[in-house]
């Protein structure tokens, strides 16, 4: 029972780590950003068609540039699925991704690995040491905002 | 000092794992790629441009499709970062695909997470329950804060 417990306890706080990775992303908030993450040579992050970024400078240097050329996103994610081992997990889900492109809201949809370690500190939180996003094809869906019927396509 | 042997001889293992499966792709072996995964509910894979494959039977079926369809592939794999913890580990990569198109070698390069769970057998092996490979937009690299004519592609 304590194994079912604490299993799902991990479980619960490896989402709480991921759900403030996209807290951060949707805030624009390169701090917050920073919090998230192991900030070590470890932390490996490729943005949707991006090269691997390598270590904590290239990382959060990419996390400023992203968040300067970027206005409003918002996230949902589906397809959640998660592996907690003893201090490494795995978040994989697709990203629901909704921004306002000349006053159309787009629905784009990237598929998605995240990657946490436990940190060594006592009770350790979970840090992100992999953010991996990339484009699914003909995955993009505009939504019209204003009167009709919605025609999705 | 046994410390540091053990998490070497770790990374060493995880390595061949990840041999292991890039072997198996280049035989377009489906037993072979099927013998390097977990093959639990847990596997999570996602190829370039694709949705989320979640589960043994997506995952394996999937491949069975890509070699039916694959007449010669060969990976070199480049800035190969692994980060092993207590039962879990990632491989960051990029994969440089040679193929032959129409009788030209084409090079293509993908950013890639591998990730391993340690079976729970004794002396267990490494099993791939992630792997996610995307496209890298022509002309992007990683930032670079000088210019030069760095012409690659």
């Amino acid at each position: 029972m304590t194994d079912t417990f604490s299993r799902m306890s991990d479980e619960q706080s490896v989402l709480e780590a991921n759900a403030a990775f996209y807290g951060a992303f949707e805030a624009l908030d390169a701090d917050a950003m920073a919090a998230v993450w192991s900030n070590t040579s470890a932390d490996v992050c490729i943005h949707p068609g991006w090269d691997l970024l390598i270590g904590e400078r290239q990382v959060q240097e990419s996390w400023s540039m992203i968040f300067a050329n970027t206005s409003y996103l918002r996230f949902e994610a589906s397809d959640v699925r998660v592996s907690v081992a003893e201090d490494m997990a795995t978040v994989s889900c697709i990203e629901n991704i909704f921004s306002v492109i000349e006053g159309h809201t787009v629905h784009s949809r990237m598929a998605c690995t995240n990657v946490f370690r436990r940190s060594v500190q006592p009770g350790g939180s979970w840090e992100m040491v992999v953010h991996h996003a990339s484009p699914i094809a003909a995955g993009q869906t505009v939504v019209r905002m204003s009167d009709d019927d919605g025609g999705m396509n």
